[in-house]
């Protein structure tokens, strides 16, 4: 089917306002389908949309949606509205959207939700996002050591239903006290007679992380072991959920994502097209304006040069090409460089380092580049002069811009500032400054020559 | 232990030759420890340790590093000793190494290895890296449909060891011409009876992917449904392995994490700095040297404007300003765009929606950042033309950007080429050239004013 026919068709039905017909129709659609359709709809009719389905309905919709969409969505509705469809998922994405909206639309959704389930996703809105706390699913299997693997069966027999969606590796043993003494696999159990007592089957001092174990701490412990799950306990060495492989590769993904989006400009989160129009000036207009200051800073250099430049004009032509350039090769060091701190391949102290393996490289290209470039001028002006200032220039900010830029992200690092956001705008005042002051004041001691 | 401090212990142990004392002193360490460690060693040192190390030992520290690292490694050893070690690790994994490293200096090693590990392997090379016959994996449980729930047991019972490292959730179940027909859960198995006949518990018509399914669409399949693995069949409905959620996760985060160094300027994969020196200048000009090319045709709108540029040499100052700006601007545009392409709410003929959504916060931010840079124009020369020029040039040129911006990737899509690769380079190229037309022939219109 056509894109724009999918919205169309969706419209047309919300207006005859037939809750059957639409269920039909989107449960024909794949989730990124859905999210493309919904995404299309205006702000009212997205509403009305969620308000003629079902809370349950609505809620598989939410899952369907990338996060920042789904948050929005549910952002724009009436609390009561809102509460009965959060109160229809897993426990933990219910938290993982509250903490997407405001806390005042937060509070009052919760305010509309039956109050244990409020209790609840309010302590799991305690924790850090990034956190186990924040990451752990209370979809888990935990029994007494003492439990037989008769027990167990007879128990998965009860509860086939609400079991159907967990995703059960591994059981979880606890002792008297209800401290975590144990993790037995699934397919253990198959192994062992009915009456064989988990005690004696189980793997002792399972490993285990705290609740406040952070979202890096886990993702380095899911790359060297081969678990599917993790049991997270508290202060007393209580289980209180467990964090999944796939979570933690989740929210791992998610940080990367904004990591790049930072790069870019795009702050706060990710920007969709369908977001309110004052959010995303203000959010472009938050990184752009302290841009400008920088900006304005590193072309005051070329300010204290204008006779320079009057008398060599054509040296005009080679400051932005320079200043673009420089940028480009020190971009490529900032991002090796925040590559090699995310993967502890360097650590933030190791300022000698990057200037060793930068150095060598940074002379080689700028000597390339500059060698490119001084020829242009030269062919351009027939001036041997002018091709030497642009091509030294070009050759000195570039070896200067790949030990900047591999350093920033050390630097920003050890100061706590994130590299993804700031190693850029750093990066191109201060080779700015320096390309600029490079070619004018060179320029400026042969200045009769050019 | 200090982190210098490792890389000097694990030298003293190479220098003494004592494999024991080494095995023992990495499996201290955490993963990221034994890659930082290794990446500190010279070439000569790495390959030392190695050949020290028992093959099996030298395989699981290889799967401890990131995966171009472990491909350096392995390409500098020579063809028998390197052969040995791949031939421990699991076959997936052996592929996707191999893969990774030049064809001839593959060949080479699969030569001197096993023939029939060899040929699994060389299988496994034929499906590119990112299909479904490429990402699967061969450990995975498959019986006929006849086969008794006791038939299971007993096989898990002697295969103990051989399985202990798969991960089991599902077991595939195979008609008499060996075509998939059937999965079932393990936890079904326990709730079931020994004598039970598999083909009676059996979910038919499973999901199943072909062999050539791409890594975005298993990326949708994993997200829309919460199985842990996927069959893959071949065109005959034979099952050939099964994809895990992991190694789909895995791919995904490798190929974002690509597309964002190559927005950077790091093509053809990650750059580390422990990556021969050549191969590191060469990769980095691949990328720069088309970069000057087109910096120098936007610049030569300025050499058409030189006369203007000289009577009014105060815009020298702000050409690199409105260039960098602009760029930030437009780039701010490509990276939502990107990313909509990529969740699929966004569709590559979809150019209206994006000139309408962007036009308004193109608008709002160039008077915003106009009015800035106009505004420190007039107080910097006391001259409101001087403002009036640079102000109006930057506000058309940020709504020129962020339209651009916005749209080069959709374009850059539909000509299959990567966005993330070239949309910047292609942006700046455009905006500068505009950025520099605009502030000049506004200029050269009053030039007796300024």
């Amino acid at each position: 089917m056509k894109d724009t026919a999918t919205t169309e068709r969706l419209t047309a039905l919300i207006d005859r306002e037939d809750p059957r017909a639409i269920e039909d129709f989107l449960g024909r659609l794949s989730s990124p389908e859905i999210a493309y359709a919904i995404s299309r709809l205006d702000e009212e009719a997205r509403s009305r949309l969620i308000t003629l389905l079902t809370p349950a309905k609505a809620a598989d919709i939410l899952r369907d949606l990338p996060d920042e969409q789904a948050a929005g969505l549910i952002a724009e509705l009436e609390p009561g509205t809102a509460a009965a469809i959060v109160d229809r998922l897993p426990a933990d994405e219910r938290a993982d959207l509250l903490g997407g909206i405001g806390s005042a639309e937060s509070r009052a959704i919760l305010q509309a939700m039956p109050v244990d389930h409020a209790t609840r996703t309010r302590e799991l809105l305690l924790y850090p996002p990034d956190t186990a706390g924040g990451l752990m699913t209370a979809e888990f299997l935990s029994y007494p050591l003492t439990t037989t693997v008769g027990g167990v069966i007879d128990d998965f027999e009860r509860n086939r239903q609400r079991y159907a969606e967990f995703q059960v590796q591994y059981l979880y043993l606890t002792d008297q006290a209800g401290r975590l003494a144990g993790v037995l696999r699934l397919r253990d159990l198959l192994l062992a007679p009915r009456e064989s007592n988990l005690s004696t089957m189980t793997i002792p001092n399972p490993v285990q992380v705290g609740l406040e174990v952070s979202l890096i701490q886990l993702k380095q412990l899911f790359d060297e072991h081969h678990f599917m799950g993790v049991p997270v306990v508290d202060s007393g060495g209580r289980i209180r959920g467990v964090v999944e492989r796939t979570a933690v590769e989740e929210a791992h993904e998610r940080a990367e994502r904004n990591s790049f989006l930072r790069v870019s400009g795009i702050i706060g989160g990710e920007e969709f097209r369908s977001a309110p129009f004052h959010r995303r000036v203000m959010r472009r207009l938050a990184w752009l304006t302290p841009n400008i200051a920088l900006n304005i800073m590193a072309a005051s250099v070329i300010a204290l040069y204008q006779d320079t430049l009057r008398a060599a004009i054509a040296l005009a032509v080679f400051l932005p090409i320079i200043s673009d350039m420089s940028g480009c090769s020190g971009n490529q060091a900032v991002a090796v460089s925040i590559r090699e701190l995310s993967l502890g391949l360097l650590k933030p102290g190791e300022f000698a380092r990057v200037f060793a393996k930068e150095s060598s490289v940074g002379l080689i290209n700028g000597m390339v580049l500059g060698l490119l470039l001084g020829l242009t001028a030269f062919l351009w002006k027939g001036n041997v002069y002018l091709g030497l200032v642009v091509a030294t220039a070009l050759a000195a900010n570039t070896l200067l811009s790949v030990l900047i830029g591999g350093s920033v992200p050390l630097l920003l690092k050890r100061l706590r500032v994130d590299p993804a956001l700031a190693s850029g705008p750093v990066l191109t005042t201060i080779t700015d400054m320096c390309g600029f002051f490079l070619v004018l004041s060179i320029a400026q001691s042969i200045v009769e020559k050019l």
